[in-house]
């Protein structure tokens, strides 16, 4: 149930930035109904489809369509009363990065995969959604935003397996992780921290 | 039979768009081979992954490869003889829209999956060889512009899911869906009909 | 063992071409790592998920990853030293192809695939990683290069299956396709080799 709650919220975190996005680009009805599924369930896909589980996980029922199409409709309503897109669109990205990259995690551990392929999971989860709006909207990826963002996923999924090794619930390890994935992507956008760039010196 | 012949005629109409896209490029021959492929299998390939149909349904038999080379050779020997390039290229991708959004509907109750994944796997497998064949191209996608595009499949396929209540032959209302969304997808562009924006308004 | 080495040393080559691509966009360091990584398991990442091996090669163990990382720390020091990036680039990425288009090819042979397919399967293999690659890093597709690149892997693929019904070793057919695709495409790239554009002739 918690896990499930996690992956319900991610879906309308990134549902809503997929309606910012699309709206930025004035699409059309469908065009921002399209852009905002592909951003929510991307990730996922992407993750179901390299673990050999299929049918992917939003053609199995109609939770993951009704949260979208609702989402998209309250975010259209309320999206006129938005006073500052660019914001509200990297707070909402954070949230979907935080929540997806644990979502992916644990179904890596689900089909039993070694810890460092459910953190790439976790991450592929996390910000394949992200990437696939982007590319649709000819937007120049998030992902390649000067300030840190994949890396927020990787240490959220690092630490996830530092947590679980300490004498604490398995749900609160799941949680503070989220929250180092999320606090950290904002801090990086909040403070511009970036890591340093590898490039040829001068000799 | 029947659904085999409608497949075969949609790889045919999408490989066809996809020569004319990759001659307008300047490609090579090997080029516009690549590309007549990639339009004609992207959205069925995207499809079979996704539901967890493997090995992708190409790569069973020499039946798809062999048509699209046979097209391809015929329609480099035709395109010269063309007057007008845009309207060949939007006519044949409207057929390949219709055929495929059905070909994917199909699959998808194959599957046994609900009749609104049936239609987002008949919108994926109409839209994603023409997605693949401009981002190859360095085309705008075609999904992209003003006039409907995807949502003539989504209608497409919603009315096929209302037809098939009716007192009618599954075959009747199965043509009667492919023509709707050929029809819709030509008149759309026709008369430039689009959906309503949706945009942030000043207060 | 044999193909095993191959796989590893493909694996190297295309880890080193995207390390070289990321540096030029002067990437960060888990930007460099992540794109060297995409690069590198791109191809057969999608080659696994349209036979339907599944989980993907490099989830299964820690080779591919430590493998990666490991070239990845070599290249960045190494890559200082480099006097002409463009030409080690071209350098790399060519011994990439014609190691993974083999290593596609004995995979879709291990998938029982008729030949056609493997030498498909194989092309997918080799050139999708360096097309994810560029379009992660904003460059034009270097499979639109004017010299012959998917046209090398074919032609390799072809040599091995004409190859294999001579009385040679297996081990010695495999070797020289992939010197083929090598040498092919570096001597395509030397005398700037093409294959003649298709376009409408003016009457």
């Amino acid at each position: 149930m918690f896990y499930f709650i996690i992956d319900i919220l991610g879906t309308i975190a990134f549902a809503i930035s997929g309606v910012l996005v699309a709206m930025e680009k004035k699409m059309d009805i469908f065009g921002v109904l399209i852009i905002a599924f592909a951003t929510a369930v991307g990730g996922g896909t992407l993750r179901d489809i390299m673990i050999g589980s299929t049918p992917v996980f939003w053609m199995r029922d109609y939770t993951y369509i009704s949260i979208i199409i609702g989402t998209v409709a309250f975010a259209v309503l309320f999206a006129n009363h938005l006073h500052n897109f660019p914001k509200t669109l990297l707070f909402f990205d954070a949230i979907g990065l935080g929540l997806f990259t644990m979502v992916g995690v644990e179904k890596g551990l689900a089909y039993d995969l070694l810890p460092v392929m459910c953190i790439a999971l976790g991450t592929v989860t996390a910000c394949f959604g992200g990437v696939i709006r982007d590319i649709l909207c000819n937007k120049i990826p998030t992902i390649f935003s000067r300030e840190i963002y994949a890396t927020a996923c990787i240490l959220g999924g690092v630490s996830y397996f530092v947590l679980i090794q300490l004498p604490i619930e398995e749900a609160y390890a799941y949680s503070i992780a989220i929250l180092m994935v999320i606090v950290g992507r904002l801090l990086a956008i909040r403070f511009g921290i970036a890591l340093p760039n590898i490039y040829r010196k001068e000799r």
